[in-house]
């Protein structure tokens, strides 16, 4: 049935997760992720790319699991000689991820874009999935507070979530195009499109605001399926439930069908949520209820298969 | 009698032990090191000072004795990850030392001179000495072998001292000045001006050739007293023996003498070169006999005491 191509959109860690999955699912070779550069910044004079670097360490079973980002058997030498020497510390820095972001960085310097980087780096990793950069432009997420507006990372590593947020701005998104290297992908038979548990603010919009981007996934046909972050009105990490709330919306999955409306065809919510389903089948989006905490890889690849399986359907002709 | 300031020229190991002999003799705030600059390159991106950081690690307690560079208890995880992703690997960064060129790099890209952020992390370490490059413009030590020129660093490091030496070039060194701070420490009353037992071809030529410090040093008035890198026809560490040989030269403490004729006073032989003497004095130089090679800090606080009771009688009147 899966004969044509995957697309997933993922930002870091529960995104990850389920790309981790569809790779072990989807056939070789068919897999794509579009990965959110939002957070992408400049730290140190280095280039970081938190939410790529987090799919690459998951994919090359890398990732260190109890952080949420960088690798696993870390050493932090880096860091202890940093701060003797007054450098910047609310970044962490590990000492082999330092080897990726110098790398990139280099590479950047001498003229290469982001997505020629991006597969060299994955191909050293031995990593078969496709993974996109959003834009080879670079995209900064700014996360508005009541005290002004803040860098994401800022936000995110060095205030710790802490600021109540009331908007979200993408710093040059007017100037940035959609990968490139979208377009034949897209060209070829496309069997999904996955929206990954990811950040809707700031993992999964910064892509759809890639100007150009929300109607070439759109017009190429294939289902596009969202998972919830949201379980239970919680987020299994990271700060979307808090963000909901300080944006005077509900933490709930059916916020979530709406934040999608007029996009997705369907929404896998988690079993807790399942009372949700006839509201989100009102908005016009098919709802499909699953367990969607992913624990282990089995539990990746379950929830890997429901979406495919639900993009089969789908595809079948069932009214959308 | 040591009211004036010192200053040493100084490379790598052999110099920084010197040096470091000196810290314990002058008094605070006194010494001044002019370090070669011609082994700085650019590598992944990274500006690598390796003269700098020896005497910085050296002067901090840090450096690692047994292999001569970098600092001692490191780690290795960058440089394991840096081979996993197909980087350059013949040039060995530790995690720690990274921290340096990383801080370095980032400090020199937003616009600071080497001289300002010299100072900022001998600062960091705690270091008194003023640490000096020799000139704040790029100057590229090129090793001339019959295969072509090499960078100082290729033919050091990556190629192991190996190929065979016909000439050297300081690339970009027309375009230098001496270091500018150096003027306000030559109007200071200077006591002496120590050659440290650094190499005189890739080490110490490449700070006598900036144009105008060498006349800078001589017209100050202190005597210039050089050590000998050469002890027995041999150098302690590095390729200096090996590259007079290639130039034709003797591998004598007689040729350190005759390389630096017109600009030193005098020059420190070791005791194994005793019978040189009469030959250096028939040059015009003085000679001193002294345990020069340095095993342990007592060796270079002793050689260090032996150089400047030498610029103290040179001092006192005796016929130049």
């Amino acid at each position: 049935m899966n004969a044509g191509s995957v697309i997933a959109l993922s930002g870091g860690v529960g995104g990850a997760k389920l790309v981790l999955g569809l790779s072990h699912v989807v056939p070789s070779g068919q897999l794509t992720v579009v990965a959110n550069t939002g957070d992408d910044f400049d730290h140190l004079g280095l280039r970081i790319c938190p939410d790529i670097d987090t799919v690459i360490y998951t994919l090359a079973d890398l990732a260190n699991r109890q952080q949420g980002w960088g690798r696993a058997e870390e050493t932090w030498t880096f860091m202890q000689v940093l701060r003797d020497l007054g450098g910047d510390e609310w970044f962490n820095l590990g000492d082999g991820d330092l080897a990726l972001h110098v790398l990139r960085t280099n590479r950047l310097n001498n003229g290469a874009n982001l997505s020629e980087v991006t597969a060299e780096i994955t191909k050293s990793f031995g990593i078969e999935v496709k993974i996109l950069p959003m834009s080879d432009e670079p995209v900064s997420t700014m996360v508005e507070t009541p005290e002004g507006m803040l860098a994401f990372q800022h936000y995110f590593v060095r205030e710790h979530c802490e600021p109540v947020v009331t908007g979200f701005d993408f710093k040059g998104i007017e100037d940035a195009k959609p990968n490139p290297a979208l377009i034949p992908v897209l060209a070829y038979k496309t069997d999904a499109i996955i929206i990954a548990p990811s950040n809707p603010f700031v993992s999964v919009d910064p892509i759809l605001s890639v100007p150009g981007l929300r109607d070439m996934l759109r017009q190429c046909g294939a289902p596009i399926i969202a998972v919830s972050p949201i379980v239970g009105g919680d987020a299994i990490k990271g700060p979307a439930a808090k963000m909901l709330v300080e944006m005077g919306l509900q933490s709930s999955a059916l916020e979530i069908a709406r934040h999608y409306q007029g996009f997705i065809d369907a929404l896998v919510i988690d079993e807790k949520d399942a009372d949700l389903a006839p509201a989100i089948l009102a908005m016009g989006i098919e709802a499909c209820v699953a367990p969607t905490v992913m624990k282990d890889l089995d539990d990746r690849i379950q929830l890997a298969k429901v979406t495919l399986e639900l993009a089969s359907r789908l595809n079948g002709g069932l009214a959308r």
